[in-house]
């Protein structure tokens, strides 16, 4: 089957209106109209290759929401009409360790939404920029927001879960003090969701115009990062700190803010290394420095009926397809409150 | 009271015999007449000025063993005769979040046995490299080892709660893959203790003249670093690692031993940072880097008891007091099997 997408060709060319194809919808298999995907960094980095190994023509986007249109024989747990999601993951090998303990995103063969192995066409999986996607329905969310949050749920299935599965696997909750550091995509969740959680949320911007909008967001306390006396005082405070800043930088700053046994768990990949942190920092107050990547299958699903529950979703700016270039132009410039959308509707034009 | 110590009067001065005072106990003092002291590299890297704030005279050792000749009126759990150790730390404020938790060793208020603050003369502590030390009573631990063995149970005192303490706490024990990295002073008890506590033990090594001796250390396996065929063998598989080495070097190879949810704990500080860690390798799997410092009291007694009971001490070679220059530069090639521990009944000649 034949559908709009949009995609690059080359790491040099900006994204352009493609035709590609969907298999047959399988037993297993859940196909999904489209109505909205969500713009994330790694988007970016895949389609521009900043990180290694991108095939082409490559279509981005793994915040899929939309409505099922299809169903394999074998799918019991939605049906046609149902408003459903998908995430980073469309497949995995579904009986390792990893697997078996729900936490799909770790396992080795886990397939990404985008630039994953695939035997379809063309090779390697194509993502939500585009019309429909057939998923297996090991992978498929619901979605149990009003449909008129649709758009804004996106943003959940990457954003969102990157951020509350460490937040719920370091216990943020009542009487932690949690720490947010990076007030974009990511953290801007993390600040909802933390709060939400119960926990006391400090937000840590390099920006003083962002301190408003943190607050607004939830945080408790915010925190600009270059006021060495503001950072000091926060010293030895915060149980957890969930850092989504993936330009390097320094983490020593930060790691000083945890209390005895605290943890700074990164969920942002630079391109190139943080400086590297002192170890007295880790030692001297039995500190970790973490990493997390998105979040298993039946946790985001926890995590949409968390945020169904709480009327949470992400502050979105919707765009058209064809403005999907300027739009990653403008999120290099952390110009987006917090988290552009392609309406896929646009896509037909 | 003057007694004889082994210290040095500058950074660049050989260690020679001085004449120290200590106090006379107070209420809640144990004086110690010490029979041993182990030799640590913080030692060799204090009195040498190498890590920042070392004060003159020096007197390091921090891994005392010996007798107790004198108690404070109010000192209930140890009596004149009995046989006691002393670790890294004489004092600490006793009263905050760490030390009500018996983890003294993170309070902000903690004395080091050298070149810690305290009103005796001259104003800072000096260490076991000496006939006698007077100590609060909460930090004179129990020695319930047959006394033959009193010597090697010095180094327990540093060398054994700072591996004890993270296995301990990152639960190694039946069932688990435990990781030593470096076999040295530190090292070489790790391996004994994980190995007492149950654990799968992999020993790691850059010298293959080091297998035999890990293996009767206990080491289940042992790995040459340098052999990455060996190293990739071991991919995923670690729950835990310690890693006993201070100089710097690369992480990464051993962050790719790891499980999910794995953790490599550091124990040691470099001089100057490791190079730095790839995010990726922690965000894949949610591995973290900790770092453990010693460790409480009360977990230190554990140890301890649990090495009497099972048996363990450490590996040792005894010097007079008047060879710990050179034992220095043999430490610094590696070239003790695995910890020199002073004789100091020596210090009298």
């Amino acid at each position: 089957m034949t559908v709009k997408a949009y995609g690059a060709l080359a790491a040099d060319k900006p994204l352009e209106s493609l035709d590609i194809t969907r298999r047959a919808p399988g037993h297993h298999d859940v196909r999904i109209d489209i109505a909205f995907c969500g713009v994330c960094h790694s988007d970016l980095h895949t389609v521009r290759a900043e990180w290694a190994g991108t095939l082409y023509p490559c279509v981005p986007g793994h915040e899929i929401v939309g409505r099922v249109s299809a169903v394999g024989d074998h799918v019991s747990g939605v049906k046609v009409g149902d408003l459903v999601g998908v995430g980073c993951m469309v497949d995995s090998c579904q009986h390792c360790e990893d697997c078996e303990a729900g936490l799909e995103n770790y396992c080795d063969g886990m397939v990404g939404t985008y630039n994953g192995s695939t035997p379809d066409a063309p090779g390697h999986t194509l993502g939500g920029y585009s019309q429909q996607v057939v998923v297996h329905e090991r992978f498929v969310l619901k979605v149990r927001h009003p449909e008129a949050q649709l758009a804004a749920v996106a943003p959940l299935l990457c954003a969102g879960i990157t951020t509350y599965s460490p937040l719920r696997h370091w216990n943020a909750g009542p009487g932690k003090k949690v720490g947010i550091v990076g007030i974009g995509g990511l953290g801007h969740m993390a600040i909802k969701l933390a709060r939400a959680m119960g926990a006391h949320v400090v937000a840590f911007t390099t920006s003083e115009s962002k301190r408003q909008d943190a607050e607004a967001l939830g945080a408790h306390e915010v925190v600009v990062s270059r006021d060495a006396s503001a950072m000091a005082a926060r010293g030895k405070s915060l149980d957890l700190i969930v850092n989504t800043v993936a330009a390097p930088h320094d983490l020593d700053a930060y790691l000083a803010l945890l209390k005895r046994d605290g943890t700074m768990v990164l969920v942002g990949a630079p391109a190139s290394p943080h400086p590297s942190p002192q170890v007295f920092n880790l030692i001297t107050k039995r500190r970790a420095i973490a990493g997390s990547m998105i979040g298993g299958i039946p946790e985001t699903q926890e995590m949409l009926d968390f945020c169904a529950e709480h009327g949470i979703v992400a502050d979105i700016e919707m765009i058209r397809a064809d403005e999907i270039n300027e739009a990653y132009e403008r999120m290099l410039k952390g110009d987006v409150k917090y988290r552009f959308v392609i309406d896929n509707a646009t896509l037909a034009a």
